[in-house]
């Protein structure tokens, strides 16, 4: 079992990078603007990308939204690497910064696509930092592309 | 131990790819200007950084470097939690990109500086695209900022 890891810090509160992890609307802000669904615990939020080589999403199980503190996800439909892993945003306040732990754990073996998925990972990361401290981020179809995998 | 991957792929040509990446010129426009050392295989890059909030750097000894294809470093000096660990490039070709399949290996723990590595991992290897197929990288200390850990 590996994990993709990351740890961003945006000078905004936990409240507010909460309510983008954990409300249709902020998901919509800096993951993908395709994204529907219920994001209360037990529900189910979808998120769709029409821009990628193959098009597709992920269907996302809540397990935790704990406000200002934790969200954590199940991976209940998408592509078969992703089905049954976990994600995790831990956060916490350091000065005026808010830090997310983010961790996408559960993968069976590090094949390229998970190397591909931490890059994009750490694009949309920084877009929802774009999100919460200017009001703007670069959710899909706008993501930042990082190789022909888009 | 856990590793770091990422994936990114530059519309660039293989040779210029592993030029910035075996080169002490190449290193300094993507990763830090404050490069130099001996890129060659048994050599020590030194690579330092003033603008973190602990200023200091790391020294790789090179332990591969195949033209177009292989670049592999390990640490000699650094952060405590770094040193010991390896760091490869590996090079490839699909349709008129290069394809980098990063991967810092040998973590003893998944901890919270390892999260902050891998996104900034992710934010240097989009310098690095962007110096090969721009011309110009945003190498520290012009690096792009993720939290307050810099």
């Amino acid at each position: 079992m590996v994990d993709i890891l990351h740890r961003i810090g945006a000078q905004s509160s936990p409240d507010k990078v909460y309510t983008a992890l954990a409300t249709i609307d902020g998901l919509a802000g800096w993951w993908t603007e395709k994204t529907d669904g219920d994001s209360d615990v037990g529900g189910v939020i979808r998120f769709r990308f029409d821009n990628a080589p193959a098009p597709g999403g992920f269907d996302m199980l809540v397990l935790d939204a704990q406000p200002a503190q934790l969200v954590r996800w199940e991976v209940v439909d998408g592509p078969e690497e992703w089905i049954g892993t976990r994600i995790r945003f831990e956060l916490k306040q350091e000065d005026d910064y808010t830090v997310v732990l983010f961790r996408h754990e559960g993968w069976k073996e590090p094949v390229e696509f998970m190397h591909h998925c931490s890059t994009k990972w750490a694009t949309f990361l920084m877009s929802l930092k774009q999100l919460v401290e200017t009001g703007k981020g670069q959710p899909a179809p706008h993501d930042v592309r990082i190789s022909n995998w888009h």
